[in-house]
């Protein structure tokens, strides 16, 4: 059955659902969205929210810009990476005992609730770095010590989960892409990848790392630039609002700027 | 191999899962967690997190008041409804289609993200029922006309996952039990049950009723008196609250309450 891969090459969710199928050995077409300039097909004809990834799955061959009302449209990520499960049961992507199957859902769950809500404070908000610490802190701790990934030595839908957000924030702290100030991101870089407190999330980053699926699925360069586009406006406009609340603040009225 | 299911009456999410396991037909033992003095040996033997519902699986038979330290403690109940789901791979409580999975588990997935929300707005902050009833709508388009639960015919873990919610619903509705004025839970009951916009819903949730895993497993007095002692006391704090803002805003300064 013919698959369609909906996505773009920014989006995280995207790379989670294009690793399933690489390491599944799916045979899949890409078809890239353009998020700014969404073609107006896509909200129509493949995913009602209008959001990526989406699948298209089965029915006739087209081509993926012609999106036949056959075929079966599936969307969110953490969906279509049981579905890629469900589909290549033989693959190693999803462990097939039940306890290990709970634990990866498990460590999903803590990948959903607990990483990803503070995961774009100090990037898109300025926000302190601390509530992130805490959340990368708290899935360390589900990492087994004696094993190479989340659940096992295999690679599986739990790692698959998180890593496009780790590959992410390797782009924006390494190359200081912000709102927060200039420097921080570098700050934040030399503390997570060679302080003391994530050897064992750096050392579980570097197996990720070393995954074709996960070579094959992200672009440094371009998210890079896409980055850089995209928050380094943020920092400047912060700067202005920080450095017009100081004026304020030193108005000879003697008011401070919190009150 | 021993299931022991820790949870509570009053608990929805408790729910889910024990629906479930009568589902599949697997033997188990419960204990009720007493959550407002939860015994000192739960949050350490059973779960950290110190939540509801939890399984310990496997392990030698001991008293579930002391869990033995070989059995495997699982938590969060929709890793657990696929770990049943998982565990009795013949019961008809998961779809085994690959796409139907993926429609069972986007639904759930809608269940999280739009209807649980606004869930307590209207009984526990005395919040708008519109984004309660806009929810129930996104929810109610998911279900497809031609059949009688939310997936199929048969009645899976999509339906488990909202099934609780709405007998609670029903409870605080049908009795008026709410931080909302005093009439407000009739009139949402007359809205929900017996008005036009929600027939399928209403539908549904007949069949849901019908089962006897959901029979089995709610307890509609127990549930009316925990709810009348938990949300009466809120009502009374808000008028209180609205009184003081109200005789505020007609002080002889002209000042209204919302400056």
């Amino acid at each position: 059955m013919a698959i369609t891969l909906y996505g773009a090459k920014i989006c995280p969710f995207t790379q989670r659902v294009e690793m399933a199928l690489y390491e599944a050995k799916a045979g899949y077409s890409r078809f890239e969205v353009d998020l700014v300039n969404k073609p107006e097909w896509f909200a129509r004809d493949v995913n009602p929210a209008s959001k990526v990834p989406a699948i298209a799955y089965g029915g006739p061959q087209t081509s993926p810009d012609q999106p036949s009302p056959l075929s079966t449209k599936l969307t969110e990520s953490l969906v279509l990476l049981e579905f890629v499960a469900d589909l290549y049961p033989n693959s190693s992507i999803f462990p097939t005992d039940p306890i290990l199957r709970a634990k990866a859902r498990f460590f999903i769950d803590a990948v959903t609730t607990r990483f990803l809500p503070p995961y774009m404070g100090p990037i898109a908000h300025a926000k302190s770095f601390e509530p992130f610490w805490d959340a990368l802190d708290s899935i360390q701790r589900l990492l087994p010590e004696d094993k190479v990934f989340a659940i096992s030595d295999e690679f599986t839908v739990a790692d698959m989960a998180i890593a496009p957000f780790l590959g992410r924030m390797e782009v924006w702290m390494k190359n200081d892409i912000g709102a927060y100030p200039k420097g921080e991101g570098l700050k934040a870089a030399e503390y997570f990848f060679n302080g003391e407190r994530f050897k064992r999330f750096v050392r579980y980053f570097d197996a990720i790392k070393a995954r074709e699926s996960y070579k094959h699925t992200i672009d440094m360069e371009y998210l890079r630039n896409a980055y850089a586009a995209r928050f380094e406006p943020l920092r400047a406009k912060l700067q202005e609002a920080a450095a017009a609340a100081n004026a304020n603040a030193t108005t000879p009225t003697g008011k401070t700027a919190s009150s």
